[in-house]
């Protein structure tokens, strides 16, 4: 049992509590690591908020996190202490259908278990007091140290900065796979971006990296419309500026609609505009933002009739093992120019100050660095 | 001006009036066509109803026909006198931006004039004494002699039954290709078809030629499944036998859900359950029936963006002109066992009696003979 300085969610809507909390060794297929920086995402505090129905408390939240590995339980063996690791909140077994199929990257190995909070053998490995915290998304970054299944770890290159990649773990992973992996963006295509937060300007530099020849971000805040162009967006558009419907707007200034369109907030009535701002035949529009509980898209058949596709991506539907250390290379390469994305960094004392900012709504993006 | 034994939609929720219409002779690019025997489909009826928002009185109805080629305008090439063919409501130019795409079959290169009731010149080929009449979905085949522009006929094999293979000028096609075409169906696939009409037989047809594993008809009319089972289906269930939704019946049927469904209604709840009935991660669901107009699909975009995939069909996404051919010659070889289809045939002054069997909603499939 070592001791770890960690940031407890409570309750719902409560500021995080930092304490020094219990965590167990490793089991058998699992690892200790320690954290060396964590992202702060719109679905930790979607958690925290008490919005989320499969929420759990108290629980140490945080998914988006790049550490180290300090210690394997038995029978490890495709990780090894010293080993710099991104954790996975999707993981990869390699042996589940779903991983079998080859046409997903959603493994369901420890589905069950990652939703109720624990380890795959059903307990937890924190506690304070003797009391058991749940894990969160088989995570938990927001503690310095955290133990995770084997296969919900990726491996990457030692020389990638742990304070930049983490956001690897998440965001930037999501937005970049969305376009390459779930729409497969070809050359030359229009490509419409719902919504400029992290997620839709990476989805930009994704779009950028396919070869996409219009990228077209659309915000009702014109002030990310800056780092949008310099990420790669051509044009820039917002919904205010404008009487007719978006999807009318892009239909029309596109010559019939856009080849993909991805969203990257959660808002079901820009899902709907985003598939209704695709071209007639082909377009795809990617649903990449997660909408509140229990709301619903709609649209009229005809759309699809017509020839659109409708479909979604979760963490860009990267295989986190095999896929993600690839991406950490191109990150290597200057490919990925996400370091601008982080806009406030601080330790974990503050990091209900990341919550905060994140509600007042500007588009900022916090790292925790332990 | 030929005269020309015809049905006449007089106007919406009427009966069709036998008379002879004249027939202008084809002006340049277009061809004339005696028909032989045409289908009398759900949308003819649909439109015939007034509940189509762009159906046209007095006009031509009817689109699943197949003629001898009596008569053609100047400059026409690549049609003459004497070919059979089968006349295209979804033409194919070869050189419109969506014929050029590699996409889509839904060629726009006489949208505009053919969903106003016009040939592309803006005219109308019929008349009764001396007011012109409407064409309908650019085929109007009910009427002995009919006028299409050359981009809306497939040439066929002379050999083939033109009472038998008007089928194939849509519900036969429409059900195959969207198995084949949109969906591709891989070998081996888990296929659900909700509505085992017409389409919905052909749907089945298509998933055996693709070698699905297995295939689950879903009806509510019990009195279907015999044909079903005959033309591959290896289940067919009724809704009415189970209390959870059907959706939820056919995951647990499936250990999980199926890879490809195919929604053969126009039922907008049912183009839900036919989402929802697919696999996690992969399974992907194809509308084909056409909803009432305003009528609109629903879901939660959880089910997209967990792999699901929403698409659409018409015309089986078959470009008429270079793939319809070979289709009649899948039939010649006994590909496509589609004789028994057919429950009533009839001369054209028995037109209004096809209408009434559809209307009892029975599994009726009338072909009228000239």
């Amino acid at each position: 049992m070592i001791k770890s300085r960690a940031a407890i969610a409570v309750a719902a809507g409560q500021p995080l509590e930092i304490a020094m909390v219990d965590v167990a060794p490793p089991k058998a297929g699992e690892v200790l690591v320690r954290l060396v920086a964590t992202g702060v995402c719109h679905t930790d505090a979607y958690t925290l908020s008490g919005a989320d129905p499969e929420g759990l408390f108290p629980a140490i939240l945080g998914h988006e996190g790049a550490g180290i590995v300090e210690a394997v339980g038995p029978g490890v063996s495709s990780v090894k202490v010293g080993d710099h690791v991104i954790p996975l909140y999707t993981p990869e077994c390699g042996k589940c259908k779903f991983c079998l199929s080859g046409k997903t990257n959603l493994c369901q190995a420890i589905r069950t278990t990652q939703g109720q909070g624990l380890m795959p053998d059903g307990t937890s490995r924190f506690s304070l007091d003797g009391k058991p915290l749940f894990h969160y998304m088989g995570t938990s970054t927001f503690s310095e140290y955290t133990v995770l299944p084997e296969i919900s770890v990726a491996v990457i290159n030692k020389e990638a900065p742990l304070d930049k990649v983490c956001l690897l773990g998440c965001g930037v992973t999501t937005g970049i796979g969305a376009v390459m992996n779930t729409a497969k963006v070809e050359p030359g295509s229009t490509v419409a971006i719902f919504g400029l937060g992290g997620i839709g300007l990476s989805a930009i530099i994704g779009a950028k990296m396919a070869g996409a020849g219009r990228i077209i971000g659309i915000d009702l805040n014109p002030d990310k419309f800056d780092m949008a162009k310099k990420l790669g967006a051509t044009d820039c558009i917002n919904p205010r500026d404008y009487s007719d419907p978006i999807q009318q707007v892009i239909v029309d200034l596109t010559d019939g609609g856009v080849d993909y369109s991805f969203e990257c907030i959660g808002n079901v009535d820009v899902m709907r505009s985003a598939l209704e701002c695709c071209h007639k035949g082909w377009g795809e529009s990617v649903i990449i933002g997660v909408a509140g509980a229990g709301q619903e898209i709609r649209t009229r058949p005809f759309q699809l009739v017509t020839g659109r596709v409708w479909r979604g991506s979760a963490f860009g539907g990267v295989k986190g093992r095999s896929q993600l250390p690839g991406i950490v290379e191109q990150y290597l390469k200057g490919e990925i120019p996400m370091d601008d994305f982080v806009t406030h960094t601080m330790g974990l004392e503050d990091i209900n100050k990341a919550f905060d900012l994140m509600h007042e709504g500007k588009s900022i993006r916090s790292v925790i660095l332990y």
